[in-house]
């Protein structure tokens, strides 16, 4: 590889206490903290590169992005501030990203890419910039690609000032190698509605909005504890109380948006069955029909069994940590 | 019929703003007010005889209700109430009650059974109780049933008096001939959690419970004017979002309750679907998976070919009004 070019990968990030609500939409500043585990190798390698071109080329999974996607015109937003914090003038880039995860996860997801683009950037004009910087680069080209610059558990810090200097990620430096992520994928169509603009509703005219900074407050506390102490049942319940509050405010909004479709619905039916019948099983749901089930390594194979009717995809997160 | 029995009828009443959560569980004393629309000719028929027997007999579609069932135990209970109210000592009564609509539509409720019952037994007693007295009475035996005394439109005061004497339902004196109630039917099997489990925990367990007397207060007087100037998207669209914060409370609960199925939440999606295409279509739900749809008149024949696939049965709720 030339100097002109530089690559990087950055994993994907589930949260376990969500990220919903900004209180800056240009700097992507969060209302709350938020707490997420990364996906080990599943994520996107993004490479940069200097091109000689009136314009940057974005490519996903090897296909031009057009000029009129929101994606191009979203990365380009980023490499605009990019050109004015490194001060590079009019150069001009090439992007390539490819997530290593099925597209229908609906986790070819930007935080993975802006977070692998950060990395590059970094390594190409060799800024050795601090994680912590990288973070909050990240940060601005969507907000939860603050926490994929780390591996395991991240915590991303809402922080206060208003020109977001303290709201980064730092990583929780707890391993937990039998913890289980296992992505429920139910091969939907593109989202109705974007997770930016749910957001924005909930925060706007959801009447229990106004509860969620505490709510949050208490989720992170006591899921720190649960991380240190490896009680799986306090992360497990957690995580997912944390998740249906998270769902429950997007339904109490107007207008109400619903991720869940029949896919998801049964499959909480049954994850709440299997738990009634002993099973230490939990899930937790972004802004998609999606689920990611959280068990641990001993229960594995019990769990492939009875979700055999759907593709899931197991995560050993700790992997080769 | 001789002196010694009596019948009634009284119609199931479908909330249009919620009653969810009891300051009183043995009294049925409610935290908010509530306003319903009753369903004219369909409810329960409720007779009551005075028998010779050891013990009270309670029949349902003409079927022997065990004494090991929870709704035998229910009818007693309100029945011990009327001995003491009535003083009728040891007075034995045969209670028969059968519902007009499918048991499949989950409205074969208590609600109307309870206010046909006391209807009954103030005509066999000739107590000639005035209508606010029998919806406090009826209220006894099941919250809603405080409202199925009424034909059109009922609200339900909460009251504050700890013995519930302010606690009744009276009418709202305007008719709406063009207004169309769907009862959407899924076919369900009964339901896990019963409306009182779910009501307990969402009162004790929900963060967001806490503004929910603010929400219906607003909800009711918004209500209340759009009944009055017939404004039917106001109507609709307060009914939706009532019903939606209802839901989103029982998910956002420990333990969750998650009423509906994968045929709710495509019907749910297709209302929305056909609002956003300008049909003036809207929905309420209640403890069970099965939707109420909410029209007019001149959306009707549209209306029955969007759901051709699924059992719809439209009320002319003020027919005969």
């Amino acid at each position: 590889m030339s100097k002109e070019e530089a690559s990087a990968f950055a994993p994907v990030n589930i949260a376990l206490v969500k990220y919903w609500g900004k209180r800056n939409e240009e700097l992507n500043l969060p209302v709350t903290s938020s707490l997420s585990i990364s996906l080990g190798n599943y994520g996107a390698t993004t490479s940069v590169k200097i091109i000689d071109a009136p314009v940057d080329q974005v490519l996903l999974d090897n296909q031009f992005v057009p000029n009129t996607d929101s994606f191009y015109t979203r990365v380009v937003k980023f490499l605009e501030l990019i050109r004015n914090k490194f001060n590079l003038g009019n150069m001009r880039f090439q992007v390539k990203t490819h997530s290593n995860l099925p597209i229908a996860a609906g986790l070819a997801s930007s935080a993975s890419g802006f977070a692998a683009l950060s990395l590059a950037l970094n390594k190409l004009f060799a800024k050795n910039l601090s994680l912590e910087e990288l973070s909050k680069l990240a940060r601005r080209g969507s907000g939860s690609a603050a926490r994929s610059v780390y591996q395991g558990f991240a915590l991303w810090q809402a922080g206060q000032s208003p020109d977001g200097q303290d709201s980064f990620a730092y990583p929780i430096n707890y391993t937990w190698p039998k913890l289980r992520i296992g992505l429920l994928i139910f091969n939907a169509t593109k989202k109705a509605t974007s997770s930016t603009q749910a957001m924005q509703a909930t925060t706007k005219t959801c009447p229990f909005y106004k509860l969620w900074p505490q709510i949050v407050d208490e989720h992170l506390q006591i899921m720190l504890t649960a991380i240190k102490n490896h009680d799986f049942i306090t992360l497990g319940s957690i995580a997912e109380t944390n998740a249906l509050y998270m769902h429950s405010m997007m339904q109490a909004t107007i207008p109400p948006t619903i991720y869940a479709n029949e896919h998801t619905l049964q499959c909480i039916k049954k994850i709440w069955e299997l738990r009634s019948l002993g099973l230490n099983i939990y899930f937790t749901q972004d802004a998609g029909p999606n689920l990611k089930l959280i068990y641990l390594d001993e229960d594995s194979s019990l769990i492939k069994q009875h979700f055999a009717a759907y593709q899931l995809i197991e995560i050993d997160v700790f992997q080769g940590l």
